[in-house]
């Protein structure tokens, strides 16, 4: 089994080092802060040069980009892997793949797209890219993390931009999830009494995600399943809604602010996916 | 069977219609613009007056309440009883509920939360607020409408504000989703390669609901799931790569913006439903 090091050891890097241990690959870990071992059947190093020194694939995963390139020593590194999934954007997983390549370190970017505690079974995804070769070489290690873990090309920022988009759609649809939950409360409407309604209008989501999808894909937006015109009136009787509970209305003021930009420019008939074609 | 008038034969008042005459039910129709009735085994009147004089039970579905007001005859109505599937505020509703008390109509509000070609079948969700025993009246009528129609509570505005809270989270989930699809073409991916990713995701929201349907109702925001803190800084992550690729960032910055007030306000290691709770 091939030696592994773990820098960071907050619930994800934890959580990362004990699917490594799981799997039985010898694991060195090391955190900033000591102490964070606990339950780990792993050998606690005391510097990160030493951690880093004790395996030749390297797993960081601290709160950002920034706090990763603090830790990371070049030298220690080396002609070893670096495998980074500390969370951050396209852009910062190409510029740390541009100095790991101008210190002859190799490097894949990662993303994990999981809770801590699905990490290493079936429900975590986690996506990498870099040099498919690197992957390869390391791809059993890294299965331990997830059964699910995706090589998404050579290009370093693309697993980060996998992750930006899905993040986007996630943190973007709880936004208007918990804010249903806001207007029913304020509507006098129980939390428990519109879930389940709300469970059942997510489960047409799966269809017309494939329907955007196949609008985007070859750039044409029938307005079929309805237009951004009707959705910009709906949201109109939302928004009424809202204001009239005095709730923060910032989020679904946005979107109905970009259905009117498109409604501006002549494609007020055109289906809602127009919208991803600025 | 009881004889029905619908009055608005737009695409979705059409698919009233046509769901009321497959049920055999007699149906009379009216439309402001004459000859939108073609298919449909209907009386075609030739006033709205006319049409709500041909029938006990009164349905309208227009664009707003406004038009569904310019178009309903007080004096003809008196007696009978108006279903309005028009769409609009629970203000609205509510207003139209007390103009309908005080010309002596009994009012159903009703919201349909479906497709034109869902009508009559078990996937068209239909929410109706009024008094119980005028939907008890009309129940096996307006079955016929949906299967699954339900009948939420004797106040007005109720059937709107489930329909509001709903498309709150449908139309501000919808945004991110072709967010989703705009940032991933901006990073090269194609909208098939990330649909699938999607799905996945959004696989986990039935439970995520459950989880923070258990903390609005119980008022207790509990991190253990992630906080608005890492929500935030994730958000922050996701709004560097919307930037950088020049794309506008309306939505989620608003949504970024209502996690820093939440923060602000001593709730950064709270759960993330705590954004519902104002």
């Amino acid at each position: 089994m091939t030696t592994v090091t773990v820098l960071g050891l907050g619930p994800m890097g934890h959580a990362l080092a004990a699917a490594l241990t799981a799997a039985r690959h010898p694991t060195t870990v090391w955190n900033r802060t000591p102490g964070k071992e606990n339950g780990l059947d792993a050998t606690v190093a005391g510097t990160a040069a030493e951690a880093i020194a004790a395996s030749p694939l390297v797993i960081v995963c601290v709160r950002d980009y920034a706090v990763a390139q603090s830790i990371l020593d070049a030298e220690a590194l080396k002609g070893r892997t670096l495998v980074n999934l500390s969370g951050g954007s396209p852009r910062q997983a190409r510029a740390m793949a541009d100095w790991a390549a101008g210190n002859g370190i190799d490097y894949l970017d990662g993303v994990i797209m999981a809770t801590t505690d699905a990490i290493g079974g079936p429900d975590a995804a986690l996506f990498f890219s870099g040099p498919a070769d690197v992957y390869e070489t390391h791809r059993s290690t890294l299965a331990a993390l997830g059964e699910n873990a995706r090589f998404v090309g050579d290009s370093a920022g693309r697993a980060a931009a996998f992750d930006a988009s899905l993040q986007d759609m996630l943190w973007t649809s709880m936004s208007g999830v918990v804010h249903m939950f806001a207007l029913a409360k304020a509507e006098g409407i129980a939390a428990a009494d519109i879930a389940g309604e709300a469970k059942a209008l997510l489960g047409f989501f799966p269809d017309m995600i494939d329907v955007l999808a196949e609008q985007v894909g070859s750039d044409r937006y029938p307005g079929e399943y309805g237009t951004i015109g009707s959705a910009a009136a709906t949201m109109d009787h939302v928004l009424d809604a809202i204001r009239a509970r005095d709730l923060d209305n910032g989020v679904l003021s946005a979107a109905r602010a970009e259905a009117q930009r498109a409604i501006d420019a002549g494609h007020g008939e055109d289906g809602f996916g127009r919208l991803a074609a600025p």
